[in-house]
This record gives C-alpha cells, structure tokens and sequence, in this order.
C-alpha cells in the first residue's frame, strides 16, 4: 500500500528518531527474509535502532513482522492447554530439562523450541544431545504429532521458523548491534511465538553471569517481553533471577542431565528448585492448570513425588530416538576420563564462586563452544560444586572436574582454584528470585 | 600495535559514545580499502559516527586516514605556490571554471580535481567536457607535468585518490548517512588534499538551492573544513556564500562555460564576479601572492584586464585536448535546436527564482544526471535568467531555455514559470556573501 518504501529513507525515518509505522518495520523485515534490503542497508538500520531504540508499539509491530517472516506451527491438535518458558541464559541453568516434563506431568503440554549454546556453556540443545541417541532435530510435523501425543516435545530451531530474526541475529553479532532490548525482545519472542504456545514465562537473568548483568536493564528486557508478547496476544510473565554464582552443583552437558535427572527424582539442588518451581508455578497459572501459585505448587510437587514428571521425561527421551534407561543409570551418559578435585586452601565458608570464571573453566574443557561450528565435548565439565556460605575444610574437594585431557584439566583445576574463594566470614548469598513482572 | 581490532568492537566503542583513537579509526579505513570490514559492518559504523558524532580530532586522523588509503600527488616539483578552491556545490556554480586561470594568471598554481554532479545540474567536469575535444581524464603523470608547466589543470578523480571514500561515499549514498558533518568534511578533504595543493578555500554554500540549507549547519560544515584541513597542515579558509537564487544567469554544462568566458573577458554577471573575488582574493592570501584582500583584488581584476586568465584558460584547454577557439567563439560550444523564451506574467519586479525549481527544470531537458551511469546533454539549460529585484515587463522574457526536445522543453516552460515570481514589490536580493571562517 501507497509508494514503494526505500531502505535509505526508511533508515534515515529511523535515523532522525521518528516512530516506524508498521508497513516500514515489515519492509525491513521483508528485506531481510527476500534479500530486498542489501546487508548494509540492514546494519544500519540495525544500528540506528540500536542508537534511537523503538516504542513498545514498534518493537510490537517488528516482532510480528519477525514472527510471519517464517512458519508458525498449528497446535491446535493439541488438547492440553500449552505453556512455555524462556531463559535468558545462565551458568548452570539446566531448568528446562526437568520443568517441561514437570509441567507437561500436571496437564500442561509444553511445546519448547530452543537454541544452541554460544561461548559459555552448552545450551539446552547440547545438554539433550548428551543423552545417547536423542534427537533433537525434529520436522515441525513430528514435532507437532509429539506435542499432541505425550504433551512434551524439546526441539531445535527449523529453518523455516523465524527466518528473518536468524539472518539478522547473524549481521548484529558481527556489528555492535547485539545488546539491544528491542533487537533482543523481538528475537526472542519471534522464535518462541512461532513454536506455538499459548503462554509464556520468562527467566530474565541479572548478575555477573548473566547475559544482561545490570538487574535494572535486566527489568527493562523483562517488561518489554511481557508487554510486547502481552500486545500480540500471547499471555506472559517474566521472573527475574540472581545469576551471581552458578545455578546447582553441576555445569557441563552430562553432568547438567544427570543434575536434572536428580531432580526430578526429589533431590535436586536447593537453588535450582527454588528456580524450577518458581516459573513452573507461574506456567501453570498462565495456563489456566492452577488457580494459586500455592495449588500450582502443589501439583509440580506431586509430579516429583509420584514419579510422573520422571516418566514424561522417559516418554520424551524415547520419543526422540534415545535411551530412556539413563533415568535409573545416569551412569550411562557419556562420562570424562580423568576426575579431579579441587581442593579447599584453608577452613572457612565458601565467600563467592565466580559464575563467568566457572563457565570459562568448562569452556576450556571443551564443554562449550566459542564459535557456531565448534564441536562440544558432552562428558566435561564440573560437578559437586560448593554453594556461597557452605562451611568447607582445608583439602576438602569444593568441586570435582571431569576432564578428558590432561593439560585442561589442570588449567581448569587453576582456574576454580582462583574462582571460589574461601575466607572466614559468615556470608549469606545473595537472593536467587527478584521480583515478577506481568 | 597492540592487540588486533575486530570491527564488531570498533563499532561497539563508537556506538556508546568513545572517542575512538588514531588506530581504530585506521582500523576502519583499511578496513573499507582492502575488504577486511564487510560493507554491513562499514555501514554499521558509518550510521554510529552518524548518530554519535566525532570529535575534531576524531576528524582528523579519519581524514587523514582516508587520504593515505590512496596516493597523494607529489607536486613539489611545481615552483609557484598552489591553491585550491572546492564548492560545497549550488544552482549556476561555474566559479571555478574561470577563478582557477584568474588564480594561475597572478602566479599561483591551481592543482584542481573535480567530481561530477548527481542530481542537479552537472559538475564542473561535466561543463569542461562539453568544451570540443577537452579531455577530463589524465593520469597523475600528465597532471603534474601540466601544473608545472601551465599552473593550472583540471580533472576528474582517478581510482589511486582516497579510495577509502569512494567506498564509504557508495555506501552512504544508500544507507542514509550522508548529511553527517564529519563524514563530509572527511570526503572533501580525503580527495582534496590529495590533489596536491598547498592552500585552499572551500566556498561552503547556504539556502534552499544548496546541499546544506540551514546557514547554521553550513557554518559548522565550513568550521570543520578549516579546522581539520589547518590540523593536517594545510592553510585554509571557508566562505559562507548564500544559494537562494541560481548563481548567474545561465545554468546548464555549455551554458555555464560560455558565460565563465564572460566572466574572463570582464562582463560576467555581478554575483557570479562577487563570489569569484571573494574566493580569489582569499586563495592568493593563503598563497601569499598578496598581503591585503585590496591588492589580491586588483591583481585579479589586472589578470581580466590583461587577457592573462583568458589565456591561462586557453592554454589549459589546448593542454587538455580541447579547442581554444572557443573563447573567441562560443558559437563553437554544442548548441540546442530549441530555443524558447519564458514570458513575464506581468510588469513588476523579480520577487523570487527558486533554484531547486530551475534546477529540476534543467535536469529535465537532460542537463544533469539522475543516476551516476546517466547521459548528460551538453548543450540543453537555461540562459538569460532574470535576477532577483530586476525590473520585468509583461511578456518579457524571464529567461530562455535551450532544449533538444519538444516535450522537454514546454515541460521547463512551465517549471520555470512557477520557479519565477514576478511581484509588485521592491525586493531586494538576500546578501550573497556570509561570514568567512578562518
């Protein structure tokens, strides 16, 4: 409708700071999925948004345009109600291995299409992967079938969901235009939009390691996600978290199974718990399975204590091609050749652990990747690792490190050895869950 | 020196508002000469420095980092002094046409290089080219030797000068970067000083018929050039000229050569001739051919006078492949089989001729080009154009326009009807010469 919409007049509308009506944010989007814009007219638009940011109303607008840039999948089939939730990303965050099938246990179908890990640690992809024979890519039909059939489908991204936001994820990362709370919203919610749940919870992170480390710029991200999803239709909550120290005892792919597994098998981590039923709650209220959070509880508690969050688990692993026995024998996971403790210099209670230098420890085990095509070792990384305020004694292990090689492994043993610090205070850590925004 | 600089943290440094130093800035350039940035991470940047500014010092190792991405002639062989001059470009501007032989008959070199005209009305190479036979087009060898010999020579860009501009200037053309102070102040003095010339004045124009309409914006344009120009080194002056009416009374390639050969036989329009010594005297001061603006005038006015610019223009035309006779002759100059003139509405005086509206009247009989591959015709535009404040009796003609086509021309008739008020009022024209900036 009316003229043709040039890139150069459509970025320098953004330029000068007026507001993008939709038709210009769908010529952009357009551009990027046809090739009609060149790369250099979508990095500078890129940029001057990332200079003279975008409304709630924009940000709306080119979400939707990111979002119908690609496939959206027809749940429709789907009895259940369908919840899913996001994470911004954090050391140690294996949540969603063990929430989806907690919360698909209690009735709610949870259709959740992830990315991979970049720099850090693995990713939600890469943990699954570590399960021997278990598929995670999927066509959306065989998606779409799973979600209908055991109410749980754990899947990677499919090319013909979001094109748009991948071509222009890869342009921002390569020019300076990646820490943008329009740019990152709209990312994030075409990607979870388009797998086709109904509501959504997000884990907006804040602290050292942390995606977003400033709590306020994490609270910017988390309100522009709920208003903007809230706007399109889809019902949302994000709950911020603390991300100052890794979330559990294990971080590695494996090992982060193996913790999830502890889990749902009642005896997880109190931090990662605390977590886990904290959005768990708030997808059953969305959801429309719970009517208070205390109910809510109730239910993902029961899904623990009657072994069906396990078996949703089971039904999900087999579904994708792997080996359901894991669950009684974790041992059947890939696992490192060489274990190394990592002793405790002095008597005292654990002052901090280093979320960024733990991660970078992992990395270099090889558990991580530090580009898109690097190959991730699943058996490395750390497990057993000590919490901010444990009491610990001199010599005693504050972690173990699973190696599979001989110079990383003493590298990573330096470096924990420099990560977590042990002293003599009494410290409390600091509080895992912020607050709710809706 | 030092660490490598990747171009997503170059840009990342300009985007939050750093003062990015000697090497990035470097980094930057070399990066848009040999590939080593990708066009989406120059333009990315190009909209930073647009949106964040750069600093005078910022300017100058740009600028000067652009210069060196080519070859700077080496004219040191010349004896005289050299100056040059360089328009921020306007509607009828043939200035230089004439000013450089006036300025090489009083003893100072004019290295001058030129760029074509886009949009408008065509550039002073364009007007040189329809001089028969002139060639444009020397290489850096012939140039020299010709300065040297002639003190004088004129010709178009070729592809060893700053090609870090070439570049850049494609890509803002297209990504909405173009009126951005820095970046042009770096362009025209990239290309300038690498022709060779020791001094220079910029005749920075103002008004609806320029490229920088706001006097204000102009003013900081002009400040920019003289500061960063002095900063390399080389002494330079602005005048703020105003563009609220087409300079002279011709407009078109040919056109405008015939009346610079007015200007040299000592009957060129009175505002064309006020610009002209004001940026003539202002060339030889920096040159220190004079010690006051009077005795820089009256040298001027001698070289008219005399027939010593005349000839210097004749003997660069013979250098340059094209035919003298044109100065005695202009009858030589290509011709348009229509002449046709426009009528006075009325009796009363010139109120208005707006230059953007000539402009586009001379572009469409074919004067100037719309995309850079476009033909030009030499001899089509418009003559005998009426003054603001000139008396005018109805059906007088406002002017004559020169066309080789029928629809063409009763086009511009109508155009130029609307761009000439004819009014009661005395009006008198706005003063042509601003400031100067030093």
């Amino acid at each position: 409708m009316g003229a043709p919409l040039f890139p150069q007049h459509v970025i320098a509308r953004k330029r000068d700071g007026h507001e993008l009506s939709r038709d210009e944010l769908a010529a952009f989007v357009r551009g990027a999925t046809d090739g009609s814009w060149a790369d250099y007219q979508l990095s500078a638009m890129l940029m001057a948004i990332f200079l003279r940011g975008m409304t709630p109303q924009e940000t709306a607008h080119y979400t939707a345009a990111m979002l119908h840039s690609g496939v959206v999948a027809d749940l429709s089939s789907v009895k259940q109600p369908r919840a899913d939730k996001h994470s911004t990303g954090g050391v140690g965050d294996k949540v969603s291995l063990h929430l989806a099938p907690m919360v698909a246990a209690c009735g709610v179908a949870v259709p959740m299409i992830s990315g991979r890990g970049l720099g850090h640690t693995g990713g939600t992809l890469d943990k699954l992967e570590s399960i021997p024979g278990f598929n995670v890519n999927l066509s959306l039909a065989q998606y779409r079938r799973q979600v209908a059939d055991i109410g749980l489908c754990l899947i990677g991204q499919t090319a013909e969901l979001a094109p748009a936001d991948r071509k222009l994820y890869a342009l921002r990362d390569v020019t300076g235009t990646v820490e943008c709370i329009p740019l990152i919203c709209a990312s994030i919610l075409s990607k979870k939009l388009a797998e086709g749940t109904q509501v959504l919870v997000a884990d907006v992170k804040y602290g050292r390691g942390a995606f977003m480390p400033e709590k306020a710029r994490a609270r910017e991200l988390a309100t522009a996600l709920v208003r903007v999803a809230q706007a399109m239709g889809t019902p949302t909550r994000a709950v911020l978290t603390s991300m100052e120290q890794p979330l559990g005892r294990a971080i590695g792919n494996a090992l982060e199974v193996r913790e999830s597994i502890d889990c749902l098998q009642g005896h997880g981590p109190a931090d990662t718990m605390e977590v886990t039923f904290a959005l768990g709650e708030q997808m059953l209220l969305l959801a429309g399975a719970a009517k208070t959070a205390a109910e809510a509880r109730r239910q993902l508690e029961q899904s623990l204590g009657n072994g069906a969050a396990r078996e949703k688990f089971r039904a999900m692993i087999q579904a994708q091609g792997g080996n359901g026995a894991v669950i009684e024998n974790p041992d059947l996971l890939p696992q490192a050749r060489i274990r190394r403790p990592v002793a405790s210099p002095a008597n005292g209670f654990v002052q901090d652990v280093d979320p960024m230098a733990v991660a970078m420890a992992v990395l270099r085990l090889g558990g991580g990747r530090t580009n898109a095509e690097a190959a991730i070792d699943p058996a490395v990384g750390i497990s057993d690792l000590v919490k901010v305020g444990e009491p610990v004694e001199a010599g005693a292990p504050l972690a173990v490190i699973h190696a599979n090689d001989e110079a990383a492994a003493e590298e990573a043993r330096a470096m924990l050895a420099r990560a977590i610090v042990v002293g003599d205070s009494l410290v409390e850590p600091s509080a895992l869950l912020g607050e709710m925004i809706s």
